[in-house]
């Protein structure tokens, strides 16, 4: 048995550590051998392969990154991409792929599994934590106490100057990263992308609590929008991966308080930051349980399947019901935040 | 409406956030009024209080520790202890008590609730992550960070002298610290209460793993005892809290892998680092969020409930079916580890 | 004996360690009187005080930030300036004013000290080590500590997506936080201020760096130029405390850089993240020894000096001397980094 | 040109980044071979060696112990070890060899070259600070980082119960890192090897301490001594690499402490935790000068030098004046502390 494995769209602490555990499991207690595809889904749609094996995978689990690379390649659009991908895996003799992604990584192995038969299973990675059917996704936590990290810092800048400080955290279509870090982090307004904010309720907030002799921080999710819809960004284009550039809507969101509140307001985006580096003790024992079982999925033939997080069950549950919806923060889950408000 | 607060048993990160959050919420939104009560079951027994307000919690979400103090005092073993407790609540005017801690103090709350009609809510608390109900305890994530932070330290120590390093770490009834910071920190033996080792097994992965070419990393729980009972410690006392003093298993470990495979080895004992500090992301978010809830139960005059968190959900289960039984490591949940031994 | 203290300038991490470190020796060891004044020379200048004793600095010496807040006021521009400061503190009895604070600061106390008497003793302060007279001044080793370990998490994400990543860090007039934080991050190309960078040298490194099959990581200081002068930033106003906005440069760069190499290049300005937050323990120590050596210079009767770091021993400089002359990077030590780029 | 490179003696967080900062400039800038020696002086002595070039070195600037693997072997007191080190540096064809270590590892160096003419540079290590000639050596301020944030935890945990935590860090003859971490942390009593305690003091300091309603911080080196020489302990043995094992003074000192004062007291043992992992900024920058500076030595067959930091300039010493006597803390400077006693 020979399980090739790859890892798709925008990395994410943990990567490793879930290439590890399937790597450790499969050869040590299934005796599989394993073919390491380069960068997403270009490394089985043009062949480009990395050894996969138990010296390959020493030492990895602390670190952040993948050592497959990554690609935002979508074999679905490519000329032939379905043929390719096959006659590859073939020519590997790859009898079943295990896809680490996100939502569109997960789509192609979706697709290709229910239309073209390819023995996928899938392992969930975003670090926006804006997936389905999974309660955490690895990275999320790591993200999460960074961006805590960065507010906590934040709070003794703005006491001693009193000023405000906006702290544009990541999060383009949900806004867990700025809830759970603007909680954690004892922030004084959460925006997110959920919820459509109100310029003069922000700038009310700030208000009091500088009425209160106390210096406000702002979290805002970089997808956060006025209920007006009059902000004008500086910049709107995507990268390559999907990821739209700096929005900027925390610079301008600095400026507007500026002006409204006569206030000195500083903003910091954090941006890539939040991505790197070594995983926390949540996200390494996540990834490794979801490589665990991934690899059990594919020991049990158990394909079309990824692995998944419910309470703290790691369950299997169609790949297809895990990208049919983005999973976005609860209305009322935001207002129970709102306490804190001002 | 005038609520009590008492946190009681050993201290844990992220107790000053639950304090926080009950009191943000109650004043501002409900309007009620606090009293704390020092020093756990010691407060309302002997009628020891501090003032608790909106200023009162200004800046101790980051704060580890608990600004009640704490004690293992029990007053059901105090003499006409039930009858105090309830005249020092009379006259303090509280009408409910907001109690947080772990399986003894809540014990206590659940009698005084069932028995004598005291209006109780609890919140759990264990850095151990042993109480029922509940998938996490705030406290236990912190706690597994600063044990897997070291455990990445001890990694280069033990290689470039081709050591064993043992690490002991909390757990005195459950594993559950060893077995998340094993995990996450890549050791290559984890030993916890629940399963008894086998000191000949242990060293079979010590010496397969030097035949690697790389140092073995030991974490062992605090309670974990070989199978055959030769164990001789240096020293079992309790203190005041019912915490035993470092118990020695691991120096004990280490002498004894040095005897049987002529390789040296070293012992870290954590100790009191694991309990104090700042607490992680994650635990403030769980210690704001359990706090949120526990006044809302208030609110609802829904008493002898605890809160507790099921998935990414805060739920309300009786206080005594916290308390009922131990949440063990699950021997599966145990084995699954154990691809990562030797 | 009364003596003032006021923190002027931008925040550093320490500030509070050393404000602790005067008042603990100066009343337990000199028996004096402290008066606090608000918000830097707007303090004197306005009469504003706070209450300044032991149980005023219990428990400051881990958070960033003072106490005491700041400002930029510079009384010498104020109408009748000196008169006011002088009254003020005949007022408040003060017989000694310790100033803490960076050039703009400390020129006022050389001024008020050599022009008009006043007995001022100066502690240096400038999170940018560009102060002359002192090995390092608090606060530079937390920034740096901050940077690195953001470069460090930069590194994995630059590697998974094979892509340039710029990481903007503080220093308007001199590159020390950008070449220390450089070259503990492993960064492969360091531009400072003191050095204007030549734009096609810069793009050869990152070209080579890829050759070699690894991404490479920019460290630039916000104040670094090109050689040819050709960069438009976005925004160079300056704020009230002197320091530039976000100038851009980061962002200028990464888009130079995808231009003329064709490879998809981020920036990540960490802004005032670098200087909010607990001190690291070189920055404690330090601010803590430059404080207890602040109240024996006063005690001494040693005015118009400012305590300063050579070696590992705190020696006293007239204020003067250290205001007069940036302390930027030396061309020799510049180069000695060189051997690491590209 | 062939230069052979060993590390000796107990690891500390830099010891890689020499190596690379050693053959990065080595090659690049001079062209130079090099040959790694394995496990310090054992390297020479048995001709064991390891490749060393720029691959060699990718990525290791982050990681703490030593790729070159240690050992306390000297080849003095070998069986015609000198004449057996310079046969395998003939036959490896070295030219030159930098030897990376601390009194011991150096002392080595300096016989082999002052009696034998093997050309010989010297980097020193010793993450104890104790090496003359130089003001910092790297590690230390990685170990007194961890010890401060250690201390910090320790602090809320002694509040909440209001108990006595001492803190027991490395530091077996001299008191640096009890005295930085201790000054950084804010103990209450710092106890170091230089200095004979007074139990009565001591008690006296904690008791005064809880008389103002705090709970102390006692910081204890491993070599700390009472006045009147009645301590016993558990162990005193050395290991091979003339490390003490756990001496258990912080432990005795716990139990003398509740004996006399009825206070309850808990001691943690820092141990391997603060040699190990990832170096701090100041030390990465302080190991890479180190190994530029030495290879500079090599090219200036400027032989019989250590390198030293003063300052912040890196100057050469000879070798023998750096091991000739141990450099521990002035009694002025532990006096400086004592404000901060009780």
């Amino acid at each position: 048995m020979r399980v090739g494995v790859l890892t798709g769209g925008g990395d994410c602490p943990g990567l490793n550590a879930v290439i590890r555990a399937i790597v450790r499991k499969g050869v040590q207690e299934y005796g599989y051998d394993f073919t390491g595809f380069r960068d997403g889904w270009r490394g089985p749609l043009e062949g480009r392969t990395v050894p996969l094996d138990i010296p390959a995978v020493r030492g990895i689990l602390p670190r952040g990154g993948t050592i497959l690379g990554s690609s935002r390649t979508n074999p679905l659009n490519a000329e032939d991409g379905v043929r390719r991908v096959r006659e590859n895996l073939a020519e590997q003799g790859v009898d079943a792929l295990i896809v680490i992604g996100g939502e569109d990584t997960l789509g192609v192995a979706a697709t290709l599994y229910e239309e073209h038969g390819v023995p996928c299973v899938g392992v969930p990675k975003t670090i926006d934590n804006d997936l389905s059917g999974t309660d955490y996704t690895f990275g999320f936590d790591t993200a999460v106490n960074i961006a805590t990290e960065a507010i906590d810092r934040l709070h003794t800048t703005a006491e001693s100057h009193m000023r405000v400080l906006v702290c544009e955290v990541m999060g383009r279509h949900a806004g867990w990263i700025a809830l759970h870090s603007g909680l954690a982090g004892g922030a004084n307004v959460i925006l997110i992308p959920e919820h459509r904010f109100d310029l003069d309720e922000v700038c009310g907030w700030i208000t009091s609590r500088f009425e209160a002799a106390y210096a406000p921080i702002v979290v805002v999710a970089e997808g956060a929008m006025p209920s007006d819809g009059e902000m004008v960004l500086k910049d709107e284009s995507h990268d390559s991966f999907g990821h739209v550039r700096l929005s900027g809507v925390g610079e301008w969101l600095a400026k507007q308080i500026e002006k409204r509140t006569g206030k000195e307001a500083r903003t910091t985006v954090l941006g890539h930051v939040q991505r790197g580096g070594t995983p926390s003790a949540f996200d390494r024992w996540l990834a490794t349980r979801f490589g665990l079982h991934a690899i059990d999925c594919v020991h049990d033939g158990d394909y079309g399947k990824m692995v998944a997080l419910q309470g703290t069950r790691i369950v299997r549950i169609p790949i297809s019901e895990a990208t049919a919806e983005l999973k976005t923060v609860d209305p009322e889950l935001y207002a129970e935040a709102g306490v804190f408000f001002g």
